[in-house]
């Protein structure tokens, strides 16, 4: 196994910043709000034409051409339709199966969000709001959800594996990020009792996925678990008894390191990615394959500015910034690929964070620096080269 | 000037065979009906979400790594939001000057449908009906479309010219493919009356074209007149008068060549470019530069089955075809891409159709062999080597 990947983002699970104009006309910042603000008729209809268009047959044809093999598909917990007012989108991953095992590419089902929230961030589907881990009968839910996905796909060719919570909030980083400052809430009320999860909720969870999911998985299926943005701390999960076929995932992004303070260069990120990280995933890597289910470009020297840690115009409002000629942009963008992928590449895979996205940099002002979250832009600008999906 | 182009069809213009999802649940088989079949949030939300997610930035950034340079934009009449109850599309194409200019391709606006069609063709919006040219009012409408489209574009860097109709169906070829009986009307009585139309009305309504445009347009854009299916008859235009950079667009596919009853093989395909086309579309180069605004690398021998003239599985109904191994669907797509393209190049440039379409050959029936529309597709699945793009 060694998983060249990227994420399917903004497809089942809408983020605003890459999809601006589905959230047209309304004040949502989420997923949750879009389908609370938007008039019944306008929201079946938006998110219809969203599912039927973002994501079809000739992604995967061009992402086969690219050598990738597995691709990761944030899905939201309403998929089967049981949520009001949210509409369910299992057809549409039944669809990306057919697609998948058509053109040799496998799925990660990665479940990308859950009710009330696992970590109070836009792309969780509900800004500022983490109380997830205090509702028992919503952990039951998300369970149950995962038990329909095992049965449902856990025998395809298609499936790689299920992801059974993607970046679920622990102390530190709920409390690094700020997250309900950067996040706010809409609804004070709704927000009430956020709080981040202690990792042993966050491992008797995933003990428990485990024990749902795996009877109903092929033997060549993974159980995917996010660190939870705790990556040493696993090993305390993997003493707790003998798990088959799971895979850690870390998600590893330069803004982080950015926000710790990490000089904003070439080779300030090479110092962070190569002697910061490397070792610590190296280190975790000694008792469980790793794979970094997210990494991007995205960095604060290449668009021309410092970005506070990743927060976009949407956010700041700011849109001046210094563009970099397009040489030099298409320089730090092909040095830092080649550092990542070589330090991915000695990992069990990676998944790019994004595949695509909508953003419109030559309409629309505050967006420079920010097309290269979008694996396919990268590819076509030569930022990425695509030789290196072929190590 | 050498056109490497593409066509974005189905963006601006819907044809529904590459775009079922925003026809779902109404029995409209084109544009026009789409409109009036369904409920206005409804349509209005279908199209907003279509039109911002279709065709992007992202997607400009791919053709320019392709080395396209000239996109073909098809419109429909109705752009400028002044004809109820269709739903306006000038900001999208301002925004394609936007992306256009920032990856330098230039952009050939072509005026795909007019009211009450020119050609009854789905793809002219209204299947079936055909009588534009016997109304005068609506002939001057069209007119003050083209006047203001050179009013807004016929100074950007971004404007390669304007085509001032697409496929005006003459007598000829209207009586081949049989229009009204392949493209039936759904209301008999506003079919009432339809009929090609003559050269003589066609080349006064250019003559008319070119005095409204000409004026408006900067030295270097170029005014593009499509052959009406009668290219050899296109000099007795030219000898009108004197013109100033205008192109002769003829659209070549080969199943038209089918329909005249050549052999479904490689050699059938490659004797009638060579020795029935060429011969004559040069013929015609002789006075006026010439492009082949619209061509495919679809065929009934790579479809595995007569596809009596290009009907599809809507059409049909018949989804069962005798499926080609995938090395020799490969070996037919290259071949009949080196004889095309060696013969267009042999002109004034070409344009691919279509740069996307959103069939789903994978999870439906009876597309089998259709995907080749699709460039994108074309060229992930090695059919169209992209060198061929770079003489």
């Amino acid at each position: 196994m060694k998983i060249n990947g990227v994420n399917l983002g903004n497809w089942l699970v809408l983020e605003k910043w890459m999809n601006p104009t589905i959230f047209e006309g309304t004040e949502a910042e989420d997923e949750y709000y879009l389908a609370h603000d938007l008039e019944k008729t306008a929201y079946k209809e938006r998110m219809r034409i969203h599912r039927a268009e973002y994501i079809t047959e000739r992604d995967f044809m061009q992402m086969a051409s690219w050598n990738i093999n597995t691709v990761r598909i944030p899905i939201p917990y309403f998929i089967f339709g049981d949520r009001e007012p949210f509409i369910g989108c299992i057809n549409e991953l039944d669809n990306a199966f057919g697609w998948a095992e058509k053109y040799g590419i496998k799925i990660l089902i990665d479940l990308h969000t859950v009710p009330f929230s696992q970590n109070g961030l836009d792309n969780g589907g509900l800004s500022g709001v983490c109380k997830w881990s205090t509702m028992p009968d919503e952990v039951d839910f998300v369970l149950s959800v995962l038990e329909r996905l095992a049965d449902r796909y856990g025998h395809r060719t298609g499936l790689f594996g299920i992801e059974v919570i993607n970046e679920p909030m622990t102390t530190r980083v709920w409390e690094l990020l700020n997250i309900q400052e950067r996040y706010p809430a809409r609804d004070a009320e709704m927000a009430a009792g956020s709080q981040p999860m202690s990792l042993e909720f966050l491992f008797d969870f995933y003990d428990r996925a485990y024990d749902v999911i795996k009877p109903k998985l092929a033997d060549d299926k993974y159980i995917v678990y996010h660190d939870g943005f705790e990556i040493l701390e696993f090993e305390k999960f993997i003493a707790r008894r003998q798990y088959d076929n799971i895979i850690l995932d870390t998600h590893q992004y330069l803004m982080v390191g950015e926000a710790f303070g990490i000089e904003q260069s070439v080779e300030g990120y090479r110092g962070y990615i190569e002697d910061t990280l490397l070792p610590k995933i190296k280190k975790a890597k000694a008792n469980v394959p790793v794979v970094t289910g997210e990494w991007s470009l995205f960095n604060s020297l290449a668009a021309g500015g410092d970005t506070n840690g990743g927060q976009n115009v949407l956010q700041t409002g700011q849109t001046e910034v210094k563009e970099l000629s397009k040489e030099k942009a298409k320089e730090i963008y092909q040095a830092l690929s080649e550092i990542q992928m070589n330090a991915w590449n000695q990992l069990d895979g990676h998944f790019y964070w994004n595949y695509k996205t909508l953003i419109d940099t030559a309409n629309e002002q505050g967006w420079y620096g920010w097309d290269c979250w979008d694996l396919g832009r990268a590819i076509s600008q030569d930022w990425f080269p695509t030789e290196l999906l072929k190590k």
